[in-house]
């Protein structure tokens, strides 16, 4: 699937072996999200026992469609250290929109095709509830030839489910936009779900471009009060058979997971998913611990996807301060990128030498007070420089302890290693 | 120890019973912390079956003196929900600083004693490293008199482990400054700490003045690299005894925590400190599990007290994001608390009707969009109202989704509670 030399750049920088990596792509393990039409300058390898990876969601709104600000997002994502982009536009025009972003965008780009198949036929004047499989392989197909790395595809969503959707009456309903859409469709069609009555003609076409397929959760709890509710594993069960049939074609496969999960569920669900998925990467959105906290849901999800990473996640998708409440700005895509890294970060570095070795490196400047070798080791080197010269011009005295710092006080002790 | 009255109230407050929480008392699984010689508005009980708790930092520095400043910091604490305030000012008048912030703080409040014995010792041109018992009594008894709640006193870190402490060379060096002063007072006088060797004077005067003590860990782990180490441990089990004597003198006790824990090593300590301090409520500083996220480690500090909180702990430090950096301004002091308040609330909402009921409620009209009924029940109404209302003026519609709203697609489907 990909030429050796590739591999290897990919798993040095991993550090990880090729051999490795190679037996990981090889069964399903590990995907490298990568459009066979599309050079990605910053490439990545997800899933079990690379790092844990990031995915920034950017796109337009039917209310904000500047291309510009999206454009934007992009820059200071990467410079956030997202790993992945998703272009999740439903405002303006979506082809000319997806091109500037995949041509300015250096990490892999990910699209959730229904969203367009829904945007054009209201733009015909037609609703989405009449689409045909038609409309939406020509959406799949538009977007392959583009160049887009990775589908997110709401294929385990079943015509079958309607009733006890309707039965189990969710505090939060369904807050999954394809998932809704699909569901919509399905309960005024009374047809199977088109993506998964046509998945061997996705499969095709995801194998002609090298498409990663996302297993999207269309019943992802919306609410911590439907946290792994029977709605989310029939899912998630549906999803483990879909991800042999993709390994079957020769198609990478992700899986994406809740979503608002009770705390003491996140390990269960991280758990469940590598069983009934035979080890899928798994694609995280969160997980929230709690509903209420809209305005700092980048918290919320850092402490959720932190947990989710110990216990198998693979690939965290951000969750800004903005999430709940509107689209994201600048400062919150930010905001939202370091958490989610935080979160990542906060595993890695009990698996992988390199990462330990920057927390190791860091805390012996700071026991050292050497803040100019300190900084470059930060996480956001330019919020740790500006905070630590607000009102502060001491070069070895900061304004929290002032005299009183620990660390000279006992330097003169000879403790320090 | 308390009226009845006053622990119906406050168990009433817990949704607890007041039997349970007289019992709890008793066994010195949870203790109230309030000084005699003083009212507080806003009491609270902090232990085993109460809901997590949060601590916010406020104080002057050497730097910084405004008492104004630090006045506003209880303020804006106390309106984002902190259940307790620590004064570490070690700069200016210390009296007269605490006397108004005693006098403004509707909620409990702790010292460092140590700050001031050391601080006293400069202010006469001398050294703290030439205090001598007498001196800490002075400060202990003014401090009694004066009102304050609860005292951190570093009675574990002992004589003889200053032999260990050198030998170790940990790479975060002692990051307690109480901690700090007392490792080099003992490497300098060869003597005894004169908190352990005089630690029943101490319990009297605790008693006394109904003091809470919080015994302090002078020897937490600054860096993750040392987390969990020996001296970290050994002065744990030291600790443990003194919480037997403090409980044998009727004096109420809680125990610090860590500090820099690997992500991995959370669990373990929270039921390490409940094993060897039978169970005396847990007071942490953090856990941060990375050292690299200065300038967001309040975030760091979320993940590390959710986890915390999962397996024990009951008192969470607000952590800011200026920690390490610079003392805090109002903004850090209003985000640090908010980042604690959600790693307590993911736990307590799995503990407490009450909890659960405000994500289910808020959930419940969020599937309705039903936001003047949300707002008030998300943890910081006024942000969650300023981040909905930025560019977006329609009633039924915000900038994420616009046209494409899940829950909207799908209402017409009767899929909803």
């Amino acid at each position: 699937m990909f030429k050796r030399s590739f591999l290897k750049e990919l798993a040095g920088k991993e550090g990880i072996g090729v051999r490795f990596l190679e037996e990981q792509l090889k069964r399903g393990r590990v995907v490298v999200p990568r459009n066979k039409k599309r050079k990605i300058s910053k490439p990545v390898a997800i899933g079990e026992g690379c790092r844990i990876k990031v995915n920034t969601n950017i796109g337009t709104s039917t209310q904000k469609m500047s291309v510009d600000d999206e454009l934007k997002k992009i820059k200071v994502a990467a410079e956030s250290g997202t790993d992945t982009i998703m272009d999740l536009s439903v405002g303006g025009n979506l082809g000319r929109i997806r091109k500037q972003i995949l041509k300015e965008s250096c990490v892999a780009v990910g699209t959730v095709p229904v969203y367009e198949v829904a945007f054009d036929a209201e733009r015909r004047g037609a609703s989405f509830e009449k689409i045909n499989f038609n409309d939406i392989m020509d959406v799949l197909k538009r977007q392959a030839e583009s160049g887009v790395d990775f589908f997110t595809i709401h294929a385990g969503i079943l015509k079958s489910f309607i009733s006890a959707i309707k039965r189990r009456k969710r505090v939060g309903g369904i807050v999954s936009r394809g998932g809704a859409i699909l569901a919509r469709w399905m309960y005024v069609n009374k047809k199977e779900n088109p993506f998964y009555e046509n998945f061997d003609k996705i499969l095709e076409l995801a194998k002609e471009y090298n498409v990663t397929l996302s297993l999207g959760d269309a019943l992802r709890p919306g609410a911590i009060a439907d946290s792994t509710d029977d709605l989310q594993i029939s899912e998630l069960k549906v999803l483990g058979t879909l991800v042999k049939r993709c390994r079957e074609a020769g198609v990478q496969v992700i899986v994406e997971g809740p979503g608002h999960i009770r705390l003491d569920e996140i390990a269960v669900n991280m758990i469940l998913q590598k069983k009934l998925c035979d080890r899928a990467p798994f694609y995280v959105l969160g997980p929230l611990p709690t509903d209420i906290a809209a305005g700092y849901d980048h918290i919320s999800a850092s402490i959720g996807g932190a947990i989710a990473s110990f216990y198998g996640a693979d690939f965290l998708c951000v969750v800004t301060p903005a999430e709940h409440l509107r689209l994201p700005s600048l400062e919150d895509i930010r905001d939202g990128v370091i958490a989610s890294k935080i979160a990542a970060h906060s595993v890695d570095v009990l698996r992988f030498k390199d990462e330990w070795k920057k927390d190791y490196q860091l805390s012996l400047y700071r026991a050292r007070r050497n803040w100019e070798k300190l900084f470059p080791l930060t996480i956001d080197e330019k919020k740790a420089r500006k905070y630590r010269k607000v009102k502060s011009n001491f070069t070895d005295m900061c304004t929290m302890c002032g005299k009183f710092c620990s660390l000279k006080i006992i330097e003169k002790c000879d403790l320090l290693k």
